[in-house]
């Protein structure tokens, strides 16, 4: 099952929106189940820092299919996998990327954002991830 | 002078319209003069190749002020500069990427574009750098 | 559509029977459509360097849903896409690599053969290609 | 003293059987004493992040001829190789990366598993490291 442009962008949409009534200028990303970018936007604002922590989260949300923050549960002081953060070439373990499921439960996609405070990132994300409609 | 969001949306739109008229499933990118992804559309169908592509051909395209094929003119073999395609991390230096700039002259973004015969992609990319506007 | 690891094992025994026949030791890999790897098997004998050519040749398919020396014709001298091969982290445009559909005409995965001659690579990967069924 | 194939194969075989029954997708790499991938197999449902995981303890166990764990003890906080995790291009320093010998002592290669929690992680490489006969 793919993504398609339109199911992406709708998603960007519905996380830009989010992000304007947050006040937060957000990078968003959309990609694909295999980690292949299908859209982008990057509000007027938002640092430059933030495209590749948009992507990164993003990446890390569908590389294990959760959120990303969960990752993080797995790598941080005492968890069972130290270092699990240095594997795929860096993962981004803080919130604001949300994998996305196809009805038959292979992932399908991620959406990663940045641009505000942590909490913020994530509940434009999730703004993004609800638009997300098979 | 910095290319702003609706800008650039505009722009993937005038040429995502304009793929969709040639029967081309295309990437399009649009960067901004520091050459950072703003904006960003893979249309169903595209080639996963085509995402790297579109990328590099903008990016060319914005480090030297022209277009992409511009920049073979000065690497192919004869020409004054041999392996000038290997500096940049690599560059691009086919049709499919067409820089802009404001009214001072400062290089404000690029458009690169990838999915279809070179021809084509140089199609798309000029409907979409002509969708800039001040 | 996603290729199995049954699917992804039967082209690994039918490339290397083929391999052996031809007194070829192959490196065979299998990666699905978003180029990541499924099955992968390195035969006795069978240069090191071949493991980065079998893997670059079956990327090289994928990402663009074609044979890995389709390529070649976009990026040869004279042709219109000069420097093409430097995209994606670099390609291999030689034969070799051979992507390979679904029913519904998405590109589900690719494999790349290397280990002897460049046709017999070919032969190798087509064995393998042919033991793909839906 | 080189791994064949056959051994590669048969460790495989016998990590995938252990890692079925314990309900786990996995994915299950063999690599040389080399730290040249032998064999593959990514089971169906296993994530992507552990193609990169597996590939990553197996190449610590070999590496240092030890279980990817035992890496941690020397750069964990307070032990005297703080970021040696980061050395030879990133290590995967929790358990499911196990080496093994030939009967001279030298390390012939190592196989690393990832997909699971870690203590299933550990437990399949056993599976498969116990498959490997001289």
């Amino acid at each position: 099952m793919l993504i398609t442009s339109q199911q992406a962008q709708a998603m960007i949409d519905a996380a830009q929106s989010r992000a304007q009534a947050l006040g937060v200028p957000a990078v968003i990303a959309v990609i694909d189940g295999g980690c292949h970018l299908k859209a982008f936007q990057r509000m007027d604002g938002a640092p430059l820092g933030s495209i590749d922590i948009a992507l990164g989260k993003a990446r890390t949300a569908a590389l294990f299919g959760c959120n990303s923050e969960d990752v993080w549960e797995y790598c941080k002081p005492g968890a069972p996998a130290p270092g699990l953060e240095l594997s795929n070439g860096g993962l981004m373990t803080f919130a604001g990327g949300i994998s996305f499921r196809s009805g038959d439960g292979a992932v399908v996609g991620a959406v990663g954002v940045s641009g505000g405070a942590v909490s913020e990132d994530q509940e434009i994300a999730r703004a993004g991830a609800a638009a997300y409609t098979v």
